[in-house]
């Protein structure tokens, strides 16, 4: 590993969390930057896969799109490796949490991501992702009476109803 | 980005982490280095505005200094980009918790930050920071009646009182 | 700091991540290769103190080899510093999960890691770790009545069982 090798890899890390934020911030457009057109995503152990960069986003924004999903994904532990001047593969740590608001259901995970990155006109873009779960569980969030959503990104433009 | 800009970036996570590392184990004295003299702060998406280094510690000292308080703010995803030799501005996942132990309250939430860093005598400090939540909820711990709380770092210092 | 020292830092992060994943996908041979010989640790607050190699994988193997023993630990925040050439020290900040199926029970914390690492034969080794709790917290999972595991590494092969 020398030092331009940490540039390209610093490169590939700002790809991964540009992703984590398209996704979390519902951005699909920018999210589509972050694919190869020929991408493969294999999500949950393989439980769903899609292939295609536009099928790919077509397929989280039906699944996240609505402003009553929200959600917190956030990867840790890169282990990057550059396997040639244009590829790379690497593994990372996730943990996800879901709130569904107007259908009392939550959802926590971890996982572990496996990926595989193409250098693109200059650009790191993902060429392939999927992670396989450690757990995920899931709860009716009626089930704590008094749990109270007291700020949402679109709720309450992202502000606290709390007082300090 | 070279290598000589990778070493700025990192200093600048330095000091991120500086920062929440002294949020949660209450050094005070430490977090005020974190800062510029002029800093500004808009938590919670300007839900909390506070204005210079002093009045933003004295603002956290009031909010978070009792041993009562224990807090988790844990930071990810940083996508650093340098604006000039002198200034830096950036973007992070936070993901936080708080435990009231004496209120019998709870609190979780995701959000990002979005900072501003200025190279001040030769170390990077924070000139603006402020966060939009993805979302905040609070419940009453008493609704899960078998919580207990077996280690904190006041209380117990940091070590746990279960058996392995 | 200078570039080729942020080669030695991204070393023993990956070194730290490493271990992490070891731990969560209970790999105990790679997760060997972590440790110096006569490496320490001192686990919560000191709690729990093994030292030499094969004491410390085989307590944690004890811990930890279940298969009803579900986790993950993540860590953040690294602070590392050189501290010659083949010597370094560095803080992380750790949030953890602990479900263990067949036992209703659930654990969630937080701490900070202080390690001591040596370049040993031209590879990072942890010497010494330990951290302290900022908190911990247990409960029975039978007091959130509709929680419900829906994938796990080895129940499912890490795939979920709920449809999109």
């Amino acid at each position: 590993m020398t030092p331009e090798d940490l540039v390209e890899i610093e490169a590939i890390k700002r790809l991964k969390y540009r992703y984590m934020r398209c996704i979390d911030q519902k951005l699909w457009d920018e999210l589509a930057t972050c694919f190869t057109e020929d991408a493969a995503v294999a999500y949950s152990g393989g439980h769903y896969r899609v292939e295609g960069r536009d099928a790919i986003i077509e397929w989280l924004r039906n699944a996240m799109a609505s402003e009553n999903f929200l959600s917190s994904h956030r990867v840790h532990h890169p282990e990057i490796d550059l396997t040639s001047e244009t590829t790379a593969a690497g593994t990372w740590a996730l943990e996800d949490t879901v709130i569904l608001v107007d259908s009392d259901f939550g959802l926590r995970g971890a996982a572990f991501y496996t990926d595989e990155y193409v250098k693109d006109g200059g650009d790191w873009k993902i060429a392939a992702t999927g992670y396989k779960r450690t757990f995920e569980e899931t709860f009716r969030r009626g089930d704590v009476p008094s749990l109270r959503l007291t700020a949402s990104w679109w709720g309450t433009d992202g502000r606290s109803e709390l007082e300090a």
